[in-house]
């Protein structure tokens, strides 16, 4: 890995982001202005020069034009001026006069100040100035991008039946709840592979519990559900419940897996459950011991995980919350002035996830004892991982869909990630499809967002947009949360629409999961920006709403409300196939340029590149009924020999 | 106005929207469908129709696909799921399978479920069953604004110099920092005709006191900006504090002046100053009082003024503290769960505008005593129409300026709007584009956006494309919130790119008023969508970011980030007229159909109409300095002779 410098700056935590022991080299690149203490660096971009990455980021493809805080965040609400959102992936690509990729390897906030400060500057600035700091060379932004992930090495493999459809809520609350939903689908000859179990199964939020009363004779309607062709993937947060009579609590407490406070104490907050306990994640002994619990749900039949809370999110804690009706307190009975009241607001907003609880958690990493407020991006990598490790003993023959809230680098060898608690905004299908390259780059493959939005309501018209972007995630999930409109495809006026929708993704599927394979065993992304591959396209370069997908394709999705269509820019001459249902499609061929491409909400359109080909199948109504016999391959080239390298399960 | 046909519906409170008396038709329109009590109106829109209208709200210019309120409200975070912003215009046209208007005329919440709950139903919600209904007939949408215009009175008219660029920010403190905005933009060669003075400029908050330690002299110190020709432009918030010494406080009170509360005593509640009480602006004595209070800034050579926080604006009522403090009391010393958290959340957001404090207060309506919640919507307007009037007593000869934050239909006979507190963010440059023409279609003209946005951080890329669509705001406003990033152009980098912007304002500044003018004249949209025009192109009727501005314009402004130029319709063959400095320009002949458009920051691109002409002259550095002898016209026909009707002030 010649094209790789490495340079230790202080004394780094080790992170476990990468797998690649390099040599270190001691002179700093000369590239980059550093500040004395070496945790600012400094580089003038060029005029026209393209910032690519930062994983899980808000904004476009080009990060160009913000400052970006990689530090895991629990916060809904994703507008443009955000900083943080749920992952942390310090990792960019500088493309123009220069093209190289730089690697802040440190666990908690560095913050990415790209022309925001100054519109010719970056600046990123480290918290502490102890880190591992990675500059990656390379011809062009795919040549970085796969040296990295060499370096970072390579990313986990979902389950084939993961590739198909899922539905989820905030919650079902019992087994006939869930029952309705695989009814609700199947009745309405909709494909589905699983449905997931939000916090409302478990037994009082407790942890690797299941309600007896909602959810009587789990393992039974798991068998059920599995005969139904569905997978039920239940949620696992990060705090444990603290109950005299809960075991896994008490276990925790007794062999002293729980993160601390400054006094050696048990470190105790609220989320769901009430006061719990922190796993500590960064413990070898703790997090294998978290691991395995994750033996009783796969012992009843469970195949599939998602992590939560495991930035870690905190509500409040004693002593904030303790402080916090302190000081409100004082305000009784007074005549307050208006600054009171603002005071008043920040003490209660300020009440969640604050610096404060951070700074008085500890972690013993394996012997070390060392504050949160430090380390914060480790927590959900680590729990992901302590679940994939604990999977291999658990069921070493099983594949187990895992994925993951939080992130840092070097996460993604252990589990997925969805983008978080997203909303049912326009913006935010945008957002869906400018996230997947930058993921991509980071080795986060196996990924998606909550389609048609987590929070707030949705219509029927951006179910049927958001769905048609939804075809291509390869986690491809709907989501809604506690309070808004019921979003399940069924529900829709339309069905047939949905229906035809959901089919494509079912014909779609082994390209899908070829590629998503291949880009794992190649390293390589399975979402490209347009720039990546037509380097001397100026159009190309600037396209912030199109990506191509694999070997064979474009996607270019509608994402505002009331089009007919949309601008599509063409890098080269293309095959338009239009998908009208699942096996039903015309095709036009398309010169290069800009063209408005009609699409009403029925269709949905690829662009298959010059000298592919985009392999179809008959959809089924859950993956396994997918019959690899029924594929045939619509070509955008002369020959009839295909070529194309298909992989199966 | 045959082509208007009104309904009474129980017993409406008198708005003053309507200065037409019309004759009151008896049996309801058939195409709608009334409930029971009639409270709740049904149609059935065609799978193509287009709903415009509804003034100040969010999403695209085309309504359909979500579900508004009409309640003025503040609330700075327009996401594009909010129902509600601070103006309230409950007016729509249906333009499709058929074509109408329809204005609720209720000074409440009515809620336009448009395609929200059901794809393709048209709900509208009266609060409660009194109300007024104009149902409007015509050909075109045009034709039907056009007459609800005449329905609802002729648009204010701002003086010319509020043409030019005003410079905003939430404070300048002091007389010197005032100065020091002045000479920033005339040291940097930038235009600027106003300064305005945020709520920090008077004496703790007190409306018609100014601050003599930070504005020592003020009357000279306005008379100072006079001869720089900078208008100062001082804000006027609703509520009147509470204070013995403060005669506007004592006169108020000891006149009756003031909204009450059931038992009859002052309403009080806190904003800005602390304590406050309401002026009562739906009575006509205590209306008269306040106006008249102008007198003392219009003395001192104020000549604009605007009018915020009256929708109105409540921080918290004291009974509303006093329960939350209660409650919250209660937590104190117990071992609290999750949902008392939330609930201690809920009751601190929800002291603000609360439904239960707009219960508690009540008009004195010349005699007839009525409760705020019923007539919500009517304070911003009466307190604008209470300056309006009173101004014509006070200065006769003279045009004040004078704009609100709340308003309603019929306010735009009195004064402007702003469109409230906006955010600094890329899709509100969208937004200010598309309010523009919803606004217009309820009467208000005089109109804009905060540039740059108000709150939240803005970029110097954002400023620049938000410049280069804030040149055709009538009022072009640069204003930000205290704790943001300073915003004011000459702060910037390239300051040259600014310059020029600016100055092509100014070039602009004699059509731009000349189409104001004409608009009011001729109860005509100023900003009109493509689709008011060209009535048979599938393409211009779904264009949801270009506008026709004026007779000879349009304009199609890039709203991304980090973007080289955007995609262009182009319903007729237009001239392209690319400025590159104040009276600088290229011209290219683009022909009907979609075009890619390169659109540098540098570049003001505007595209003028078949057989127009645009006027522009050469740019001052202030609108008094503009000379009409430097007109020339840029023309898009062949004939030589200038047609072009050019209005002075």
């Amino acid at each position: 890995m010649d094209n790789i410098k490495k340079y230790i700056i202080g004394k780094p935590f080790e992170t476990n982001a990468v797998i690649e022991r390099l040599s270190v080299s001691e002179e700093l690149p000369s590239r980059i202005e550093f500040s004395s203490d070496k945790g600012v660096l400094k580089y003038e971009m060029g005029k026209e020069d393209r910032i690519y990455g930062l994983g899980e980021a808000v904004r476009g493809i080009n990060k160009r034009g913000w400052i970006y805080e990689t530090y895991c965040s629990d916060d809904p609400m994703h507008t443009e001026t955000k900083r943080s959102l749920y992952g942390a992936h310090p990792f960019i690509v500088v493309d123009g006069r220069e093209t190289f990729g730089l690697f802040v390897d440190y666990p908690d906030k560095v913050t990415f100040d790209i022309g925001y400060s100054d519109i010719d500057i970056l600046e990123i600035t480290v918290k502490s100035p102890n880190y591992c700091l990675y500059v990656i060379e390379g011809e062009t932004p795919l040549d970085i991008v796969r040296s990295f992930r060499r370096l970072i090495g390579k990313s986990y493999i979902a389950p084939y039946w993961a590739f198909g459809f899922q539905q989820s809520r905030w919650s079902y609350y019992t087994s006939d709840d869930v029952q309705k939903i695989i009814d609700g689908y199947r009745n309405n000859d909709m494909p589905l592979d699983a449905v997931y179990l939000d916090i409302d199964y478990m037994d009082s939020f407790k942890d690797f519990t299941v309600s007896e009363e909602r959810f009587p004779d789990f393992e039974k309607f798991v068998e059920k559900a599995k005969q139904q062709h569905i997978h039920l993937v239940p949620i696992i947060d990060a705090g444990v419940k603290i109950e005299e009579d809960y075991g896994i609590y008490t276990e925790g407490r007794d062999n002293g897996y729980f993160c601390k406070d400054k006094d050696g104490n048990d470190f105790v907050a609220a989320v769901w459950p009430g006061k719990v306990c922190f796993p500590d994640f960064l413990n070898r002994e703790a997090s294998h011991w978290f691991g395995m619990k994750y033996k009783t749900l796969i012992d009843k039949g469970i195949d599939g995980f998602w992590n939560d809370m495991n930035e870690p999110a905190i509500f409040y804690s004693e002593e904030g919350l303790e402080k916090a009706l302190d000081k409100i307190s004082e305000y009784k009975g007074k005549n307050i002035g208006i600054y009171d009241y603002f005071g008043l607001k920040d003490t209660v907003l300020g009440l969640s996830n604050s610096f404060d609880d951070y700074s008085s958690m500890y972690h013993n990493a394996d012997g070390e004892i060392v504050c949160h407020n430090g380390v914060h991006n480790l927590y959900g990598f680590n729990m992901t991982k302590s679940a994939s490790e604990a999977f291999k003993q658990i069921a070493p023959d099983k594949n187990i869909l895992l994925f993951s809230r939080a992130s840092y680098i070097g996460m993604h060898r252990y589990g997925g990630i969805w983008t978080g608690d997203n909303q049912s905004w326009w913006s935010h299908i945008k957002l869906n499809l400018q996230m997947l390259p930058s993921l991509n780059m980071c080795g986060y493959l196996y990924t998606g967002a909550d389609l048609v939005g987590f929070g707030d309501n949705s219509t029927e018209e951006l179910a049927l947009r958001w769905l048609a972007l939804g075809v291509f995630n390869p986690l491809m999930r709907n989501h809604s949360a506690l309070g808004t409109k019921d979003q399940e495809f069924f529900r829709y006026k339309n069905k047939g629409i949905f229906r035809n929708l959901l089919k494509i993704r079912y014909a779609l599927i082994p390209y899908l999961y070829s590629e998503y394979r291949k880009a794992v065993e190649n390293d390589d992304m399975m979402f490209k920006p347009l720039a990546f591959e037509y380097r001397d396209d100026k159009y190309a370069k600037a396209v912030e709403d199109q990506l191509l997908l694999g070997e064979s394709l474009m996607i270019a999705p509608v994402y505002e409300p009331n089009a007919i269509g949309r601008y599509v820019y063409l890098p080269e001459d293309m095959l338009m196939v239009r998908f009208k249902s699942d096996c039903e499609y015309e095709c036009e061929k398309k010169i290069k340029g800009h063209h408005f491409i009609e699409i009403p909400v029925t269709d949905v359109v690829v662009f298959v590149r010059k000298g592919r080909e985009l392999p179809i199948v008959k959809a089924g109504m859950y993956t396994d009924e997918i019959d690899l016999a029924t594929i045939k391959y619509i070509r955008n080239k002369d020959d009839v020999i295909s070529a194309y390298e298909l992989i199966t399960e």
